[in-house]
């Protein structure tokens, strides 16, 4: 199998880490050389970084440095993790990636989406995912999941409307980029949310 | 006095921090409002950021990552505290700021001059120093300064080679843009590099 980037994005509690650990799971019970990485994070510097920007002590972060500490993150991760594994021909899972900067820091902080992308470019050196799985769950529901469960960090403690700005983006996006971004419906029973992510992918590693 | 910010650069080992530490002093006693920063850093968020850039630890740090966090660090520091001063009509002394990523990341780490221009413009929203001071001191003697005195952090631990270049960089463009950098020789003896400095600050403040 030759290397393949595949990506997970969606709304607070919309489910991406279980989803990705149950696929962990069920591929390696395969056989399939597989990796999960999450962002930000996924690399020692990047994972500092994931905690000046999830802090709830850093209140005074400025939009324009939230979003390029997300995509400093994004670069390291990229440039120490995801080339050197897709060169190995990993299957790698990655709890999101650009997207979520088109939406979070484009739409929710209103920086601008192409703004955000020049930078997520430079970033990444135009690298992209092979595959975007989007979990589309409701704000209200993914929101109501998310904060039943979890001591909320930074970004999950914004009012409810930049959640729904969020949401709308992704459905937007999703809508736009049918041919890159596949939309699995994940209000259902978390199996069988992971069921039609597993066939997805399968399909397309073609195996 | 209206606000003023004042940028000094020049290669590590330049006197920067001293002949900042000393106009503070000067200025001081004529009443003058006036406050010093240090990039990376000069706030919570940002002294965070710097601690990740200049650990030695951090040896697999990427260059764009690299590139993105001084940007980071800047924009916080423009949001946090330089706009919120200038209104205050505050005078104040910068150690480093856009210039030194032109040189360190786009040339150094051969990012390219204009690719960090772009993110520097989006980091500061266009904010610009009302006067930059450049202190010309060539790389050899720099590097044998700062090799004396201190403990080297990750940036300053670079080859000769990338020092000679941001040296070569920095005559350049102090040529280039004579109008808004001034160049100040500081091989000579502290208290000359300080009273140049200062004469010229007072010139441009009008006072």
């Amino acid at each position: 199998m030759q290397g393949k980037f595949i990506v997970f994005e969606g709304s607070d509690g919309s489910g991406k880490t279980t989803v990705i650990s149950k696929l962990i799971q069920k591929f390696k019970k395969e056989n399939i050389d597989i990796i999960s990485l999450r962002e930000p994070g996924g690399t020692a510097i990047s994972e500092k970084i994931r905690e000046i920007l999830l802090n709830v002590d850093n209140d005074k972060l400025s939009y324009k440095a939230e979003c390029l500490l997300f995509a400093a993150s994004r670069a390291q991760l990229v440039d120490e993790v995801i080339k050197p594994k897709l060169k190995e021909n990993k299957l790698i899972l990655c709890d999101r990636f650009i997207l979520s900067s088109l939406l979070y820091q484009g739409i929710g902080r209103n920086l601008g989406i192409n703004k955000v992308r020049d930078i997520n470019e430079f970033a990444t050196g135009g690298l992209k995912p092979d595959l975007t799985i989007f979990l589309d769950i409701d704000a209200k529901t993914s929101l109501k999941r998310k904060r039943a469960n979890f001591v909320s960090d930074r970004l999950e403690m914004e009012e409810d409307s930049f959640h729904w700005a969020i949401y709308e983006g992704y459905k937007k996006l999703a809508n736009l980029y049918k041919d890159q971004i596949c939309t699995i419906d994940a209000t259902r029973e978390l199996d069988m949310v992971v069921d039609d992510c597993y066939k997805k992918i399968k399909e397309y590693i073609g195996d």
